[in-house]
Order: structure tokens, then sequence, then C-alpha cells
């Protein structure tokens, strides 16, 4: 009986996170593979995670964006306040400085440290922001 | 007496680096969270420092970005020889590759993995270089 | 007899691989020294590989770009495996993104983190193509 419980909670668990051990997380393990990346990809208590695109009005991209990052925290057990580093690359810089409000809203009084450049194109020829960030399984 | 020539050094070391364990560090807190980021965040033993930008002739920006890089390290008691990464980001790269004996001299001999591109424009629109650093607490 | 073997096996090993636990490795040292950078700087178990850049059509780009990586990683007894992170500025996405059969060559099923964006212009004026990875030393 007892074992019976562990066992479906471990298998609740598991549907909610993956091992947070795991070294490779897919969104999309074809279309991630064709092209030679994974959304997050773990080393020792590191946690890379691939620039995450968006595209249409910066609001959209934006909360496009830092849902796609957070559910990928989710997986490793983590949230924004695991975040040591992001990388934000868009094409128009206006616009992001415009919408902070709603990044804020994933970070709360979360700082990582960061750095913020407005390029010319991204992967995709409509994608107008892209994120990636280096998250820490445990603190410390 | 003894405690206190101890309590009074403390104080004394604190005012001079922050502890080289604090996870963040604020330039301008008030500003720096008002946008989610700080000047650096620390995860274990790697110092994540933001881009930090400069305006004016390059070689004004290049000394503005080293001397606010370097005083960042400084508060966690570290120099450019412990730099481990640099990702250099300008809006003007042969201004920035003239520039370079002023970078120089706040690396001396020392050489970081680093990478250097030219980009469209940065967080500010007056800002020609943004340069952001990975350091290592202890050498290891 | 013997420890002559080992010493030789030693000596031979030696010149395939620096001692992995080398924390720089410079390709062309009096040109990356006068540029304060190494083409790789470790730290812990976390191995950085500066921007390596790449000119010509983007076919002999890719293949400039990635023989180097292969060959940095190679002196750390790695191998594309062991790569964390890849972060790739391009001048031309789209032939970047069809010249991905030949990146994926040396990747095999291998899936880092990866950021690709397209800037304005590299380091050199001809160059279309600059790479940077972080490695592990060890899988952990």
């Amino acid at each position: 009986m007892f074992k019976t419980l562990i066992a479906s909670l471990a298998f609740f668990l598991s549907a909610e996170v993956c091992n947070a051990q795991e070294k490779v997380f897919h969104f999309h393990e074809e279309g991630e593979k064709q092209w030679n990346y994974a959304q997050a990809y773990r080393s020792g208590n590191l946690l890379f995670i691939s620039g995450t695109v968006g595209k249409g009005t910066m609001e959209e991209a934006v909360t496009r964006v830092y849902d796609t990052l957070g559910k990928t925290l989710e997986k490793y057990g983590l949230d924004f306040n695991h975040v040591v580093k992001e990388g934000l690359f868009t094409t128009n810089m206006l616009a992001m400085q415009n919408a902070q409000p709603i990044r804020q809203k994933y970070y709360g009084t979360h700082t990582p440290a960061a750095t913020w450049v407005e390029i010319k194109r991204l992967f995709d020829e409509d994608s107008i922001l892209e994120v990636e960030l280096i998250a820490e399984i445990e603190k410390q």
C-alpha cells in the first residue's frame, strides 16, 4: 500500500518535471535533432537554455518567449529565480523596452546578469525576439 | 581590544569588497531592479557580469566600460586576471580594434576566451560598446 | 623498461592533447596575445572556446570553423559530444541554414543548447560566420 503510494507519487512527479539530472531536454525532439540543438542542456549545476524565439507584436513575442522559458525551467523543477544570466537579442530594442512590464511579471524581483542587444535578424525571418538563459539547478 | 580590531578590520574590508560569496551585486540598485538585472550575479565559482555600456568616442567608451568592469570585479576581490570569457558587442568594430591598446592596459598579459561582434544598436541609442564577462572567483 | 614505456606513452599522449587541466590554449600565440584572447580558456570543468571565424562561401566557412573548433576540443581530449552550448553569429542566416548538413557531420546526433543570430559584421570584414562554444571536460 505504502509502496504503491510512493510509486504513484513518483509517476505523478515525473509527469511534472523531468529528472533534474537529465542532460538534455527537447520540446520538439524531431525538429531540434534535425538542427542539432536541444531546448536545454545541463552541465553539472548549470542549465543552458537555447535562444527561444517569438514573433507577432512585441507583447505577443515577450509573452510567448518567457512562457516557453518558464516551461523549460519547470521541467527541471526550477523557476525564474534560478536564472543566473539572460542574453536577449531583438530586432527592435525600443519595443522590447516598452514591453519590460510584461517581462517583469515573470522575474518578479529577481535580477540576473543580463545583456541586451539589437541585431539584424534571428533564426526565423519573422522572429523579433530571442532570449537565452543560464540557470542554476541548486542555488549555490 | 583584539575583538575590536578584528571588527574594525572586517568593517574596513567590507567597505572595499562585498562578500565574495554574495550572489547579487548592484551598482545602481533602483534602476537595475526596475529592469530586472544585476551588474553581477554569482553561481558557485562563476561570476556573470552584465553587459556594461559606454558612449562618446570609442576611447571614452572603452575606458568607461573597462573601468566599470574592473570596479565590479574588485567588489568580489577579483581583477582582470580572473576573466574566463569576454563577450564584446560594438556598433563600430574598426574603432574598437583601434582602441585595443586601451583595453590591453586592463588585461595586461591575460588572455580570456573572447567573442567580438558588430551589431545594430545597444540598449541605449547612443551606446557604442557593450562588454559582458564571465570571471571565476577562485582560479580552478 | 616498464617505466620507459610509460614515459614514452606519456610523451606520445602529450603530443596529441595538451593537459586537459591547462587553463589556456593558443593556436597562434603571438597574434592572440596581441589581442588579449585565447582560442580556449578553462575554468573548472568548463572549457570556453573563443568565437572562431570563417570566410569565403558559407560551405567553406562552416567547414573551416568547425574543423578549427574540433581541433580545439581535441587539444583537451574532447569532441563535439562534449559541447554544452553553441553561440553562432553569421552575416547570412539563410546561407548558414542551407549549410546545416555540413555542420551536422561534426555534431552527429549530439544536440547542445544553441543560439543563432544574424549580425552586421564580425571581427574581420570578410568573415561571414563566427561560432563560440562552451564544452565540459567531463560529462557531469
